[in-house]
C-alpha cells in the first residue's frame, strides 16, 4: 500500500511516495513552471505506484472552504500562470482515489505534530520564515482554521525604532512578512539574507520581529510548542536571540514551557511538509 | 433537573439556575468581597435547588491545566484576597456533583456559539472590552486553548502616532489592554470611559486599536465571527468605526464574511457568560 504526498510550492513541487508506515521510499523535486508542465511531471512520477490516496500541501492563498464554488483553487497568488488555477480539480480529474488538500504550512505543522514531536505535545504552531512567512496551528490533532486558512505571517506588529527601512508588503503598512521574510530582507537591504554575517545587527531586528509575533501567537492560542522552519531559520543564532527577546516582550505575563523547548526548530527538518502530506494521505484510507 | 452557572468576576459573582432547556429561571448578583464571604452567599443561593452539575466561568488568570498541581487556582490576580485561591477546590469541597471550570470569556464565547449565534457559525472569537480586555475562541464546538487559557487582550500592537498618552499595562510596553481597556482609558485620560462624547476623538483611537487586534485575530485563527462585548462596547458608534478601520488595515488581504455580520455585538447581551456557564454545566450530565 502506497501513499502519495505533494508539497506544492511556488518554486518547486516536492513529491514523495510513502509506504504503509508512512516512511518515504522515493522523493523528487519538480520545478514549478506552468501548471500543465509541472503537473504532467508530477503525474508521471506517481505512475509506477499503485497509490491509495494523496495528500497535498499547497502554497497559497488557496480556497479551502468546501462550500465555496472555487474550493481547491489557488486564488490571488502572485505566481504567474497559477492565478485562479483549480489545483484540486486537476488532481480530481486525473485520479479517482481520495485526495486531501491543505496549505503547505498546515501540512508542515501537522507533520511535526504527528511525527516530529510525536506524543510530547497536544498543540503546536509551525511558522515558516522563508521567501514569505506563513504558519499553521494544530490543536489536539486538528488543523485549526475557519473561514479560510491562517495567514499569520501578515499580522501587524510594531516597527523597531532603530529600523529605518521601508516595509515590503503590498497590503500592509507594518506586517511581519513585510519586515522579516527572506524576500523582504533582500528588498529592504538589497542583499541576500544568507550574505549577512552571523553577528550582523539585522539578526537582532529579525529576532525582535519574530519575537513580537510569537508573543501574539502565544497569547491568542497558547500552543505547547512554536516550531520555526524555512530558509531564514538556517541562521541558528536566531533561536537564542528570539527566546531572549520573547522573554523581554512577554514580561513574564503568561506561563510557557521552558523557552529552549518552546521555541524550537523542526524535528523533521525540511521534510516536515512532505511528511505531513503523506500523513494526511494515510488518514484518508 | 437544574443546572448551576457561576460567572465569577472581580466585581461580582453572577449566579444562575437553569432548567432542563438551559433557560435561566433565577439569577442573582453577589458582590466580590473575600472568598469566604462571597462563596458562602453563592452556596446559600443554590441551596434550594437540587442541582445536577455546575459550570463556572471565572476571572483570571486561573490555572486550567489539569495536570498542574494548582489546577483550578486563581494565580496572580490583582484582586486582593483571591491570589492563589483554590476556586475549584472550594466548590469541590462543598459539592460532589460534576463541575466544569473555564474562564469568564471562554464561557461567554461558548454561550454565543451554542446559543446566541446558534447554528450559523462553525467558529467565533469573543472579546470583552471592559475593565480589562480578554477573549475566547471556539472552533467546531471546542474551546481552543493549550498550555493555558488565552490572554488575547494583551497582544502587542502599534501605538497610534496621534496618541501621546502612556500605555497602562504593568507587563507590556504596547499592548491592547494597556491602550484600549476601560480602566486604561480612565488612567490615561483621567476621565471615565462613559463620560466622553459619542463623537470624541478617543473613540477613533479606540476603534483603531481594536481593529488592529481584530486583524491579527483574523489572520491567526480566521473565525466566522468576532463578537465584541463588555462595558466599553456599549458605545455603539464603535462598531462602524472598527469595521472601517479593519478594512483599511487588512488591505483586502483575506476574505471575511460581510463586515456587518463579522464584527458584531453579543446576541445574548450581558447574559453571554452566564448562559455559557449553564451550557457547560448541562454538558456534564
Ligand atoms: N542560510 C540562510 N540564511 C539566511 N537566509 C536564507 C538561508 N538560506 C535561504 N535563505 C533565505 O530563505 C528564503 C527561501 O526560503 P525557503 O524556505 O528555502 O523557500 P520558500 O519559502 O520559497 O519555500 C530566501 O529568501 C533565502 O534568501
Ligand atoms: N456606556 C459606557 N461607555 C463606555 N464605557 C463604559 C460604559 N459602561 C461601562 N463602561 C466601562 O466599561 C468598564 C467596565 O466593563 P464591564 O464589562 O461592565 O465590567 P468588567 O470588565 O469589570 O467585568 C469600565 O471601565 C467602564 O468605565
Ligand atoms: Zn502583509
Ligand atoms: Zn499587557
Amino acid at each position: 500500500m502506497y501513499y502519495g504526498g505533494i508539497e506544492a510550492g511556488g518554486t518547486k513541487f516536492v513529491c514523495a511516495v510513502g509506504n504503509e508506515q508512512v516512511n518515504i521510499i522515493e522523493k523528487v523535486s519538480i520545478p514549478t513552471t506552468t501548471p500543465t508542465e509541472t503537473l504532467n511531471q508530477v503525474f508521471h512520477f506517481f505512475e509506477k505506484y499503485a497509490l491509495k490516496s494523496i495528500g497535498i500541501g499547497s502554497f497559497g492563498p488557496i480556497d479551502l472552504n468546501e462550500k465555496s464554488p472555487t474550493f481547491g483553487y489557488l486564488t490571488t497568488t502572485p505566481r504567474k500562470g497559477w492565478e485562479n488555477f483549480n489545483l484540486l480539480g486537476a488532481f480530481k480529474e486525473r485520479y479517482t482515489m481520495p485526495i486531501s488538500l491543505t496549505t503547505d504550512v498546515n501540512a508542515a505543522a501537522y507533520g511535526e505534530y504527528i511525527r516530529g514531536y510525536k506524543g510530547s505535545i497536544d498543540s503546536c504552531l509551525y511558522l515558516t520564515v522563508g521567501t514569505g512567512i506563513g504558519g499553521g496551528f494544530i490543536k489536539h490533532g486538528d488543523i485549526v482554521q475557519g473561514y479560510g486558512h491562517p495567514e499569520m505571517g501578515h499580522i501587524l506588529i510594531q516597527k523597531h525604532p532603530k529600523d529605518h527601512y521601508p516595509v515590503c508588503c503590498a497590503f500592509h503598512p507594518n506586517c511581519l512578512e513585510g519586515m522579516a521574510s527572506g524576500s523582504s530582507m533582500e528588498e529592504r537591504y538589497n542583499k541576500k539574507a544568507y550574505e549577512f554575517d552571523r553577528d550582523s545587527e539585522v539578526w537582532e531586528l529579525e529576532a525582535h520581529y519574530l519575537a513580537q509575533a510569537i508573543v501574539n501567537y502565544t497569547l491568542i492560542v497558547r500552543p505547547d510548542k512554536i516550531i520555526l522552519g524555512g530558509g531564514v531559520m538556517k541562521q541558528e543564532q536566531l533561536f537564542p536571540l528570539i527566546r531572549e527577546e520573547f522573554k523581554v516582550l512577554m514580561g513574564d505575563f503568561v506561563e510557557t514551557p521552558f523557552l529552549e523547548e518552546y521555541i524550537v526548530g523542526p524535528k523533521l527538518g525540511d521534510n516536515a511538509g512532505i511528511v505531513g502530506c503523506l500523513t494526511l494521505a494515510s488518514e484518508l484510507v
